[in-house]
């Protein structure tokens, strides 16, 4: 391996940090793991002892970085990390999925990763330009859901589909045709359950794709927060009896 | 007014940024506002006449300061903010109320703001200690939501529970006793939905208070994200007939 970089976009490998995470890569993902990052400052700490332990019993190297460390993290306090191979994930074709349309906050990518598994999902897809899935902050936001979840990112929506013919479309729009309760009523499994952009919500063309649905709100307020909105859309579509995966 | 200081708790004033949240303060507290400050490369922007228009004919003074701006913003592109005087909200005895304990974070707050007005709530308790409600950072996170709804700040939740004998208390737990849509379905109006803070949740006394509910998730995750956990709260009991406020 080279020498280890900042994390950037076009790097083939990315950072995962904290110890909880990292134990949560190493479990879900141990033949993408390259090396295990340490500070000194860790070493007393029982997590960072188990992940040590657990990457020494799998020939995984460790060597003592805190500065890179500190400058991945922008954080003082990350006394571990992995580095590991970016991968690539194939969804499931019978489960339900979720697909993020142009999202661009990697604070709403973990919560809505972490909000989807917590519900029984296991499918999800990134349509870009978005935040990048492989970004250690996203990642870290998941509390570590990333490397649960099988994620696919798609340079665009049609390639989408056209995996996944069988899927019906609810686009979550503020101008979308159905009630969420009603929609979910109504849902047909596998579904996927689009959601976009913070500001700019889904382009309009979305509203002819599938069946549209709001979540009716007030008008003293513009929008629901996007991790809100799908989370909402999550519960709504698991407890109308169409939970989110095949599992 | 003496001269302006970066935003700290301890001052009797505050600072709204942004040209959005700017409108919804001078609409639902104008009497609250004191000064308008500007950056001048602002001028062009329409949202800013229209915020200048506003202050002019209540008398509001306004003056350039782009340094002070910036410093309290943390960032570039705020154009136009206003001062305004700390004030305090009774909440409505007869209305449904969200009850924040010991919460920290500036974005959890304005997000569950922001989605308790969206679904008609008009009345939030903040049990400290807690993240500022009048930070700048939490308020403009709440997109103007913060202005509009009644909200109060108390040191103990005693003095909250005294304030409110009718109302029947529901703390959502990890340990809750009921799950959500069973507590949802049996709820009396008014209610109070408690949640408690990101990493540690309610302490185990609230376990006795009231009907304590549980959200079900997999134990794929720890917990929800404490916004997503508030929406979903508001979501179901507001289905199940008993909506946020009174209207």
């Amino acid at each position: 391996m080279p020498k280890l970089l900042p994390y950037r976009k076009d790097l083939d490998y990315s950072y995962c940090l904290g110890v909880f995470p990292c134990l949560e890569l190493i479990q879900a993902r141990p033949d993408s793991v390259r090396r295990l990052l340490l500070d000194p400052r860790g070493e007393e700490n029982t997590g960072v002892q188990k992940l040590t332990a657990l990457c020494e019993r799998r020939g995984i190297r460790r060597e003592y970085s805190p500065k890179l460390l500190s400058r991945i993290s922008r954080k003082d306090n990350c006394y571990a990390a992995l580095v590991f191979d970016k991968y690539e994930d194939t969804l499931s074709p019978g489960a339900c999925h979720v697909v993020l349309h142009h999202i661009s906050d990697s604070g709403n990518l973990g919560t809505i990763l972490r909000t989807w598994l917590g519900f029984g999902g296991m499918d999800l897809a990134i349509i870009r330009p978005a935040v990048d899935f492989f970004d250690p902050h996203a990642l870290r936001a998941s509390m570590g859901a990333a490397f649960k979840l099988r994620v696919r990112q798609y340079d665009r929506f049609e390639d989408y589909a056209k995996d996944f013919p069988g899927h019906r479309l609810y686009p979550f729009m503020l101008q979308g045709a159905l009630p969420l309760e009603e929609a979910a009523a109504a849902a047909r499994s596998p579904y996927s359950l689009i959601f976009g952009n913070e500001g700019a919500g889904l382009p309009e063309v979305f509203a002819g794709m599938g069946q549209s649905v709001v979540i009716p709100h007030r008008d003293s307020i513009d929008s629901l927060n996007l991790s809100v909105a799908a989370a909402l859309g999550m519960y709504a579509f698991g407890r109308a009896g169409n939970p989110g995966g095949e599992r």
